[in-house]
């Protein structure tokens, strides 16, 4: 059960850092306001760097911190049980839950400075920058079938250190966000989104909006459906 | 011919990634609009890293991605046959031509979004600041000569575990990038230009202007010309 | 007592480099003026890296440069007396001190061109986004957990090289920068802000405004609390 | 006499990678014009790399392409030759002449474009942001020291494989243009300013003016300085 908490702690800092780098630039009276896309990228680069370390040195040696992950693993065979993946599934997102806690009290003052409620929401969850249904879900599936593909690629083509690899898919999701984020924020993680949602409706944020649970679908179908494809695609392929 | 799935996936991924990049910057409502040059130039390093680590992960353990470095080493003789080099080559170009159409696919609701036809057009390939031949010729040859002088140093120098080489490539080109990218946008490879180029003229996209042929042969010269510079210099003084 | 030098210098490593950013970016004619948070932050990563490198090669193995750490470390086991956590942080707020001295001699001709008070004080010390007690401290706390946890994971996690757990500090503290740093500008180390603050106060910075010593406070109890949850959630969980 | 090659050829790209990004950021038309400080310092990073891994893969293991690193291990008993040093000197002032003549080449159509004499004079050697000969002095001095004691740190603390160090001497100087170079643009290197300076002077650069050789001899005796400083810290403390 080791594994609960290892994926539990990494998702926890995963959003931790993802959230933060989000309220960093979109918060009023920030230090880091207005800093845009390349701002928001990297510090989701060295969140997920950071979330894997976590999560590997805390008990789970796979660090998925991303229930498509661990989905495209029991489909290519990795995991070998539904319960695994349920189970991993809840707790990446109560982790993106309760890191989305921290980063409401990281930022506690900046909550009532700032005006713009789409802001605020976007600090917990993704939102399309053009409502297109079939759009955003292209975008979020092509994205995580880039991230599982890539991640794929990293741990099989190399024999650098395996301590590397933490940093490296970092920098892949460095490129995944400034090459394919564009369109729907790149939740490319089903929990990322879920988790972090639930928190912006529970949590008492100084004046928020709607959680917009309309879109809400989109990153948890569109990261699935990747990881179905993914796994599809590497298993015919590699 | 299992290198010939490495080199079209690696190149697919690089135009994914790397196109990606330029639509987020540069297309309408996209989240990473006006990002600038610094961004462009970090998407297309992560654009290569990834490319080169999916080649290698899927049968082309040299990972060229890009027929003026398959040309270079075939000049040096890393390769025996011509028909290697062009079998290569024209996986290396369908790969580029998928990657742009899945670039394509990604921002799907920007494109009628966006007016900007030229804007629209550098998605897929590259274009001079300033129209000059010779000018856009040199640049793109000293691009090309720095990018496989600088490959071959990476390779030869080291004593590092081989799986860091995608990401020092990756890092070597974000440096081209930002350096000699200013002239004409580094293509520095024929297949990142042109396969894209007949995507754009292929596709439906949403009130699209000129491919502009009339310039897709110095992206092609260029790097050729490059690569049998720099094996020249690389076989006489290295 | 060799870490005694290790730890000085590695601390006016870190801050010769982290003032030199902030001096860089907030300085009235400097060349990086108004470079932004990503400027900020970038130079506080490598601030960091080469601290570590230098406390490690001269004499200090720990390499700390951060009482909070080295705090951390005393609860934790690692060392055994307080009066080495003592004449640590001493080194470490002296090397901090002399470390903003030299800032002030790199950009000597700099401080009288520049009006605002309170970006010259910003150059040595962190002052709050919105000055809010509870929320600063929380922020400053978790900040510091972050920290600790997160080198923690680095340094068990992973197989690779020593010589690259430098660098990945680095990024780890340029992800909490870029995601944590915004409401309080993360000290998260007490000698980073005391130091370069006493520094302030003694330096004949020229038309300096007030060192603010009634902040000062909120930057040592908050990273030193940090470091005690961060010791007692290692201890349990990890 | 190889080591003349590998110097001669790591400055040269130094020199073009480094030159051509400040092209790319200060000439009129290019694709990254006003790129800003953390573009700049990026492009220096990556060519100190690149410079690097040429230089150690063509004859030059020491890969200092930089008197002063030369100077400073001369006088810590490395080279054992005064010989070598000026020959290696000569050779790194050299590559750097040859290096700008190809950013000259690469940037061909934008010197008439660009009216500001002092932007393309930046492209070739640095200017100081305020003109002040003590300070200047101090900046050029105090970048040294940090240069060279930085790498030796990087050097001698690490047991990773050795192949990482050019990629984070890169990093260093990163951190070194972020941190010091705002006021006199980081020379830290007397073959860095002089060489693209002469080739300023020689080249029939459109519309140029002052190649400003009054104060050439700052980032020569700053530099120079800095070594002899470096080193004797060096040998008493660590």
């Amino acid at each position: 059960m080791e594994y609960i908490i290892g994926e539990f702690l990494g998702s926890l800092f995963l959003i931790l850092f993802g959230g933060g780098v989000v309220a960093n630039v979109v918060l009023s009276k920030s230090k880091g306001e207005n800093g845009g896309w390349i701002t928001i990228t990297a510090g989701w680069a060295f969140a997920v760097m950071i979330g894997v370390f976590v999560a590997s040195s805390s008990g789970s040696p796979q660090a998925d911190i991303n229930p498509a992950v661990t989905l495209a693993k029991y489909f290519l065979g990795v995991y070998d049980s539904l319960t695994y993946v349920i189970s991993a599934a809840l707790a990446q997102i109560s982790g993106c839950f309760t890191g989305a806690i921290l980063v409401w009290l990281t930022y506690l003052p900046h909550w009532k400075e700032t005006q713009d409620q789409e802001a605020k929401l976007a600090v917990f969850c993704t939102a399309p920058a053009i409502s297109h249904v079939p759009g955003n879900l292209i975008s979020e599936i092509i994205g995580t079938v880039a991230l599982i593909f890539g991640v794929g690629a990293i741990v099989t083509s190399g024999d650098f250190a395996a301590g590397m690899v933490p940093y490296l898919v970092g920098m892949l999701v460095w490129g995944i966000g400034l090459s394919l984020g564009g369109p729907t924020g790149y939740a490319i993680n089903p929990a990322r989104d879920l988790g972090p949602r639930l928190a912006h409706a529970c949590l008492p944020v100084a004046n928020k909006g709607s959680s917009q649970w309309h879109y809400a679908w989109i990153p948890v179908i569109g990261p699935v459906t990747g990881a179905a494809i993914a796994a599809g695609l590497w298993q015919n392929i590699l």
